[in-house]
Parts: C-alpha cells; structure tokens; sequence
C-alpha cells in the first residue's frame, strides 16, 4: 500500500509500504477511508519528537472500514464503518480505570508515533473495542474526523479543564485549528464571554464566524489590557492557553481573574515561568492534558442531535496521492488559511 | 492598652496604644485572651509586605470576649466566647458569595495586615457576624486558637485543592507550623501515604508522632529519588507545597504523578520555573490560595467530635507582656525547635 | 398604598393598606414598579398554605426602585433600579454559609408568605444586601421580573440538581411556567434531547418554540412508551418533574434510565410512590430543592449576554389596578394560554 | 467438583457438579481458596430472585488461584493468587466507560446469579481482566474476602453515594453486615458523628467497637426522636438505609437534615412510600446503586496501608465441605450472632 512515512530530520516521503497484519487477538485492520494533518505531524517533521523514529507511517485521525477484527473483538466486524480515536486504551489498566485512557499502559497516544498511523491505506488499531467508535447513521464522515482528536482536544484539555459554565468569562489564547476547536465545544456551555486572542487577523475573522463574542489581536503585545477592558478589570474565569509557548502562557496568567483557571492545550517545549508572587494568593488553578478522548461517545452525540457543525475547520480537500500537497498546505497555514486539510482516499 | 506594633522595616515595639473602637454597624470590639504568631508577622517584619504599614498592631489569630457589638452585629453580644477568624468577610459581595471569603472585596486577610490585629489587649472586628465564631462548650480555648488561620490553611489550600482521598499518595514538601497542619488535616482523608519532606530532622521526628507514615530528608538534595522508591516509581497523587521556595515548588513537579495535584500553600516571593515540557502531557493540576476560613465551621465539627487535637502544635507559652519573648522563640525555631506559641492575655 | 391582600381561605382584595416600614437596619423599602403572579399564590388562594396568614400582601417576584435602605445597607441606596428575589438570605448563617439561601434562619421564601409582599405600591425587603439585585444597563425591566422566582427555580430544582448536561437526554414532564423556565435554562448546557411531556396541546406547541427536541402529549397515558421510543428504550439521564402530583412522579420513575437522575421541581400536598423494588439497583439518584436563588447573579450574566430570553415567558401585560384581571387570567391558563402575566405600576 | 448449588424453590444441596471451562478467550478459571455467603444468597433460597435459576452454583464473593486463563487475559496467568470480585465488567461498554459496571452489559451481577458462582472448588470468571484483582503481597486473604462484595457495597452505595464528609453528622440504619461495613468505611472520611440504629442488642454493641460515636435501638419505635436529640434537632446530613424494608426507608425521611442525603443499599422487594410533601421543598438528594466495585482498587490501597481492617466483620469459619453448617450459622445470625462466615477449601 502507500503509506506517508517519517524518513528521519525533517523529511518525509509518501511511498510503498507493507499492509498491517493483526497482532494481537483486540487488533483491528481498518481501511482509511479519511484521515487529515495535525500539528504534532509537523512537530514531528521538524525533529521534536524522539518517540517517532524514521519508518514511521504518520497519521492519528481518521474514518474508514474495518477490514480485520480479532478474534478479541467484540464491538466490530468487517465492514463497520468506524471513527478512528487518535487515543488507544485498553479500557482496564490502572488509568484507563480512572479514565485517563491517554496514560494506557499499552496505549495512549501511539498512532503515528510509536506504531503506524492512518496516513495510509490500511491501518493496524490495537485495543479495536475501546479505540473505534462506530459511525451513526446520519452523521457525516467528514465531520467525524474532526473527532479523532481536534475536537476532544480543545474539549476536554480546555473546556472541561477549564471549568467554562455558564454566564462564566473564557479568553483562548490561539485561534488555530485547536484554538477555534475549544471555541466551538466551549458554547456547550453559554459561557457569557468568549474572547478570542491571536496574532493574525485571518483567524480572528474566523474566530468571530465561529461564536468568539470579542477577539483580540495581540500584534500590539497589549493583549492583556483589552481582556482587562472587555471583563470590567476582573480577567477571564477561564484562559485556554492553545500555542505552547512561554509568551502566551505567560499572557494566561495576565488574564486570570481570581478563581480562575488556566487550561493548558498547547504543546510546550521549554520551560516557563510562574509568577507565584503574584499569583499564591489569587485562588488559581492550572491544569495541563493530553487528550483522553473520554468525551468520545458524548461529543458523538452532540453531533448526533447537531448541536456542533465540525466541518466547520475544514478548509481544504484533498485526494491521498496528493498528501504531500495536503502537507504543503498545512505547514503554510498562515498564507493558505489553512485550518483543516481533509485527506480522502 | 499594650499592644505589639510595627515599627517600620524590621523593627517593632510592645507598647501604648489607645483602645480600638466600634466604627461600622457591624463591628466588634473583643478583649483578646488567647493569640499566637504565624510566619506571616516575621514576614512583615522583614519589610517583606509593603500593605502593612509602620505603626500597624500585628496578628491575626486568637481566641477573646466579645466587650462590644455593633447594632448590626446579629450573632453575638458581650461577653461572648469566641473565636477570631484570620479571614474577615462581609458575606455578600461577589466573592463571599461563591466563598471566596480572601477576596472579600471589603475584607479578606485585612487583620495585623491593613487594620490593627490581636497581638493587643482589644481588636475590632469588621464584619463580626461573618469573621467571629462562637466557642463551643467542652472545646478548650488553645486549640480554638489553632481554627484562626494554621489549620483552616493547611486544610483549605493544601488538603482540599490538593484533593487529598482514601487510598491516595501525598508528599507534603515541608514540615513547619503549616506542613504540619495539612499534615493532620490530610487524615480526615484516610490516604495510604502521607510523606513529609523537610531538611529538618526534629521536625521530621515530630511528623512521624503526627501521623506521617514516612520521612525523608531531602538535605542530600534526592528527596525527589526517596519519594519514587516509597511509591513503585508512580509518585504522589498529592503534592502539597508549604514551604514557598523556587526550589521547593521544583521539587514538587519532580514527585507528582500523572493525573496528580500540586496544591501550594507557600507564600511566594519571587516567580518560579514551571516545567511544561515534561508536564503538559501529563494531566497535572496545580492550585493556589490564600485561605478563605470557610471550612472554619466544619473544623469546629472536628474539633468538637475529637477528630483531631490540633494543640499538638503549640510548643511554647507566654503571658502577652512577654511577647518579645515569643517573636523571639519563634523567630529561631530552628534552635527552639519551636512550632505554635501560645500567648496569653 | 393599592395591595392585592390574602383574605382567608379562597379570598383575595384590591384594598387600601398601611405602607411598609423599615423595621431593621438591613431592610429596604422597594417602590415596586413590576410584578407577577406565580402558581403558588393560586396554592395559598386555594387555602393550602397555613403559613400565609390572612391580612398578608401577596407576591413574590418584581423589580422597583429603592425608596429607604436601613443604615446596615450597604449595596443599595434610594433611586437604585433593583430586581427583588423572591428569596431573602442574611449570608451569615449555617444555612446561608452552605448558599442554601431557601433555609436561611431568618429569611428562605417569606415574601407574600409570613411577610407583606410585592403585590403593592411598596415592598419591605429585608437583608437587602443579599435580596436585591442591581439591574444592568441595556437590560429590559420585563425579563428580569422573570428573575425573581421563576428562572431560578427551573434551573436550580430542575437543570443544576437534574445535572444536565452535554449530550444528555433530558424530558420535562410539565410544560408550564415553570417547566418551561427548565426547558429554557437547560439548554444552557447542550442537552442532546429536550423532550417535553404535558397533556395540553398548545403548551407543548409553545415547548417547540422554545427549544424543545420533541414533545409528547400525555393525553392517552403512554408518555412513557413514547418516551422509551425516542430514546433507545435506554430512558432519559435526566427526568425533571414539574407538576407536583403522584402521577407525573411515578412517570419520572418510569422513563428514567440507569445512572440517571429526578430532579422535583414540583410543590407536592400528598405523599407519593417510590418504586424501590425496580429502582434499588439502577443507581438513581432524586433530588428536592427549594430555589435557593443561589444562581442569580449567573443568570443575571446570561441575560446580559444574551444567552436566553425570558421574556418569551410573558403572555398578558396588566396595569396594578387591573390585577384581579391579571390574577383571573393566570387562573385560567387552560383557556387563556397564559403562561406569565406582568403587572406594571 | 463439590458446589453449593441451588435447587429451586427454598432448596439447595452441597454435591457433585461438572468442572468449569473457559468459554471465552477473555475467561479465567479460578480454584476458589475461601469463599463467603451474603445475604443475597439467602434472599435466592427464599426464591425472592428469579434470576437465578435452579442448578445455579451459588456465590459471589471469594479468593482463589488463577488455574487458566484465556488467550485474551493480560493481566493474569496460572498461578496468580486473586480476588474475585462480585461484578463483571466488560471494561467497554457505555456503562463500563461511565464506571457503572453493575450495568455492564454482559456482565454486573452474574456470579451465583444467572451464571455458576464461587462456593464450589473452581469458578470461571468472565472478563478476568476487570473481574479479578492480585492479591498484594503482605495483605491477609481473609481480609481481601471482605473486597469481593460487602466492603465496596457499603462505601460506594452507602458513603460515596451518601456524600459522608469530615465533621458531618451519619446515620446507619441497619447494623448488619452490611451496614457495619458502611460503618467501617464512613471513617475513612472522619465525620463528627456516625450514629448506629437497628433492633437487635448485639449488633449495636458490635458497632460501637466498630467506632459508632452512639447507637439507637428502635426496639421502641422511636429512634427518630432519639437521632433528633442527638443532632440538636437537626437530623443527619446522611442517612444511610442499610436494610430494605418500607419502614426503614421511612425512619430515613425522619432522620434527614435539610440539604441531607438518603443513600440506599438495601435491597427493596416492594414498593416504599416516599414523603414528597414533607420533602418538597428541604433539598434532599436519595440515591440508590447496585454496587459497581469501582473502587477496589482504592479500596486494596487502604487495606495495604491498614486504614482498615475488614477482619472484623468474620465471626465464624468452615471448611468448604461443612458449608450447609455455615448456612445454617448464617441464616439464624440472630441467634448466633453471625456476621460473616469464611469458608475455606
């Protein structure tokens, strides 16, 4: 089959591969039917990844059809179609117990980044019970590939971290695909303020299309006192920080009213500072997550009852032997708009 | 009457002072019997907190009779046994009423900090309805002292925000006054672990009598090492910060394990690193607060059961006119091996 | 001054009365500019309410303009637009400490019941700190009239204590004010089926007009096929009973499914069945609740954002000396459809 | 084998019956090493529970060593010395992901009950890997047959559900053994009082060393009242019904304090009244739960730290082949003051 695969630095190339074969009775063989490029792609295209070796077939999202079950496979057959989670979890090891599927013993985060991703034709699913979901009548595909993981994502490590209630006030800080995904899942709960923070004013535009009551560019670096205008000088109940960088958690902290909550989406890679001089005081929480994809059947059903239109993020189509394409214009956000490239088989 | 002033930038003074008087509806004026010293007041005593001002009366903890009560003071009259709360609040502003009694908008931690406090013969008392409780019968006054500000402390921001539960794991990074109050309040909870973390072999020697069910010492600088062997190499569920230290607050990121909570009671003087590249992914929560005392009723209930005997705490006794004494004594426990003074009117 | 007086037993008058005074520091005199009536008062009109003494001013729900505060007030002065709870709560006691505000020693639901209440020139409010609310710019006088009593009910008894929640299936059996106050306030939160079940055809029309997903007549006593029909035959996570007879809570018991919540809402005169031996081992969970107007301030939020619109709640508009109309038409809701009717001064 | 089995009608008899074998590839057989009878067992022999039909293996409660497992058990292999828990669990199913695995649907209750049980020399246990627990090394088997179903019934049914909280006020009506479980397990949340009701002598002598802070007969029909005087006329803030019958459900309605909670565990056989019309309007919460022993895990952990030691509940023991002796024993508890029976092989 082809596959797009990591070639080691910062290459990748979309070449032949060998097709995935059961290994385990709880495997499942699924074929991609839609899959699409996250940011942690990139991040793995840029060397920052250790845990992705060369070889690797990228690619943790996905729809398709199951292709193989095991013989440990009780929820699917061959031809369901199915959600693919970009969560494995064997559903009874300690965590998974606790619900935090992300930390799985067995499992966790390992599509396209210690195992073979959906950026292929066929795809191996390990722990198929709990990492599959069937797909409802009704419900487009295309919507459901934002459920893989940009839609849990901004759900349960922003929203739910961030404890955003009704008549509350939210800032996000970051307006990109995971930003605007916290955006749309944060309006389950009628927050009174959702306050949008970005550079680019593209993603702001868009940020206001998809609910933001304000948004705020911080190309002034003076992001903080427009919050601070918007919220009566108390700050945000609730800052999603969606960039992962020190600046913008920094910005996070400027922002938070007392008793508020920092809700940490972005994927950091150095250090930052925590102004507990300023902060031991003020009654705060701050909560970092990697996705558990616990919120899987619920997200499900409100797409079911259509209370989320996901495809929303969808910018761009592709067909997979233009993957590289797809790439090209993911990496390029900033000049093509991208949010998310959808990749069809 | 006689009362310990501060003197401006690292002085004081036990001297004159004219008697405070009843300047809002809902004020009290108590005769103080009981009060003791926290680290805070040494603290101001360093010119560390520039909102408390020279000439200010310290302390904010104590136990008195009411002598006066203003015509709004609704719960209590003269000569009513009570005890003084650290936190004063109006019970109806915006924070009181989601109890965020530290961020009353006319009260808070205001005692010996911004109006005169109990280190004195007399103390008003704002707010007396909401910032006064009255001493229950069978209940001995020196451990009522301990109910101002210690244990509320270690029990609001240390063993509540830190979600401390039957079965868990806690580390609790420091062994003073407030360590050991999470110390004790923590086995409300039945966890399987509670470690304590000091430099401090005397005080480590005391946890073991409070309840801790293992040690370290952490003057070899691998408290972080102890920690893991104690807990299969997973760490603590729980880590509570009570020392206030870039270092101490490092170490606790070191011993949390995932899904974990670092809660800090420390007061912070300057801003410490945060390691979110090891940590966004790991589903950690980390709280602050100042204490809001509105578990203090729900202290009396355990007080009153024999739940816990928080005079375990006090070390030392004085008669007020030996005040300077006790700053004294408590200022250089490390020799004194003191925790709580007890002064007596 | 005009008030609408209980007279003893079914008796109601339109007659001259002595205005109210203050009679301690924290009360206010409200000039009151709107009210309503509610479903109780009908109760007390009906003779139900021993508690309501004849001789009493009916009322419990309005907004006016401060006449006189007491010295203890402290929020409030003379000319302040306010809206009146119809919960008075002094902040300080056990109760109030706990925002179990309906409880408050010395306040809870006394307005129009052991007090003079709003259904007159002038209203006495005692606590008024805790009781009144300031009404903010841009929002209109008739929605928050529906703030006093109504709005909170059905979200505090039906949607909070019901937990409501993303995705959830919800059905309200009751479609009146205050069922219909549930089904506008449970949409705060997303629920992915909103099913409304009353016996009376326009009421249920109204329900699709304010949001509900499907509505089932009741008429021929298979609500609960219905409901199981549109469900799965699991049953609904939440089952918000706001009638207040035996017969609509043995249906909330049979549409209920396991893990699921009953939230009462309904003002009940006779015991009732509880069906143990089918519900022991479904873990279910039933809830009572007084409205605490605990949630005012939020639902003040959401007004002012626009989340909801109360006033879709007003059907009939009476001036004060037209209020034996107003009540006559309430009284009959089944041939004038009202829902709630506003009287202005 | 030899197994207690049942015969139908108020039939059993202790005889030969067929070995088990693995049906499915998530199975494990287990020789049962001690074993246990619950009350539950002699409801099934009063023919009270037509789920169970005659031929069924008896029991659910045990220890053993695994004697083979399925090619689907990752947890476990021959050899392995474990607790066998009273639920089965999937691990995967809608209500396995809630965590209620009581409803897990192919499993929940099903040992001893519509599959064979565990008072027999071996046992198959479905989806081993959620169903069965290691045996920690240090931890006394007899105490881990206290985790198979009593310990986790009386503190997920009784004291999670029931929201026991340090410094609140407890009620246990019923000292069995089930009641003294939650008695046992409500310290783990050190309230201020834990009060003891139920008609036999015995039994309340045996909660006081259990740790009852008091204990009420209703051999007079007034334990209401007495629980009231102990409360200062509050009632309790949790009730926990711990018998099953509608006059126990109802001394629960007296007892409860306004904002209480009635969390049931006994097992209902007929309908109860419920006084809707006294509890309208107290903001009561009653729960009910088919123990989903979601907390083993948690529970293993305070038994390893020894917050707990269920070894008291055990007031005889048998070998297997004397198990109609230990019936017997059980089933007149009243005379021989029986708790629990260990039935060892």
């Amino acid at each position: 089959m082809k596959a797009l695969v990591y070639a080691g630095g910062t290459k990748k190339a979309f070449e032949e591969h060998a097709n995935p074969e059961i290994q385990s009775p709880t495997d499942a063989i699924v074929r991609v039917t839609k899959t699409t490029i996250c940011g942690t792609d990139l991040h793995i295209l840029k060397g920052d990844l250790p845990s992705c070796k060369p070889g690797r077939i990228l690619g943790h999202e996905g729809t398709g059809v199951v292709e193989k079950a095991g013989p440990g496979v009780a929820a699917f057959k061959p031809g369901d179609r199915v959600l693919i989670s970009c969560i494995s979890a064997c559903g009874t090891c300690m965590y998974c117990r606790r619900l935090m599927y992300s930390h799985c013993t067995t499992g966790g985060w390992i599509l396209g980044n210690t195992i073979d991703g959906t950026q292929a034709e066929f795809v191996r699913i390990p722990h198929a019970d709990m990492s599959l979901y069937a797909i409802p009548a009704g419900v487009e595909e295309d919507a459901m590939v934002m459920l893989s993981d940009i839609l849990p994502t901004g759900f349960e490590c922003g929203v739910l971290n961030g404890r955003v209630a009704p008549g509350s006030t939210v800032a996000i800080v970051g307006a990109g695909p995971i930003g605007l995904a916290a955006l749309l899942t944060a309006q389950f709960y009628s927050p009174a303020a959702l306050i949008m923070v970005d550079l680019d004013a593209n993603r702001l535009e868009v940020s206001k299309r998809f609910g933001a009551t304000a948004v705020v560019s911080n190309a002034d670096g003076k992001a903080a006192d427009a919050v601070m205008r918007l919220t009566d000088n108390r700050g945000v109940d609730t800052a999603i920080e969606a960039v992962g960088t020190p600046a913008t958690f920094e910005l996070c902290q400027q922002l938070i009213a007392p008793g508020g909550t920092i809700a940490n989406i972005g994927v950091h890679g150095t250090k930052v500072t925590l102004h507990l001089e300023q902060l031991w005081d003020r009654n705060i929480t701050i909560t970092t997550r990697l996705v558990d994809a616990a919120s899987t059947p619920m997200l499900l059903n409100t797409l079911k009852s259509h209370k989320i239109d996901p495809r929303l993020l969808i910018t761009h189509r592709f067909k997979m032997d233009k993957i590289l394409d797809a790439y090209e214009t993911f990496a390029h956000a900033d000049k093509t708009k991208a949010l998310k490239v959808l990749i069809e088989a």
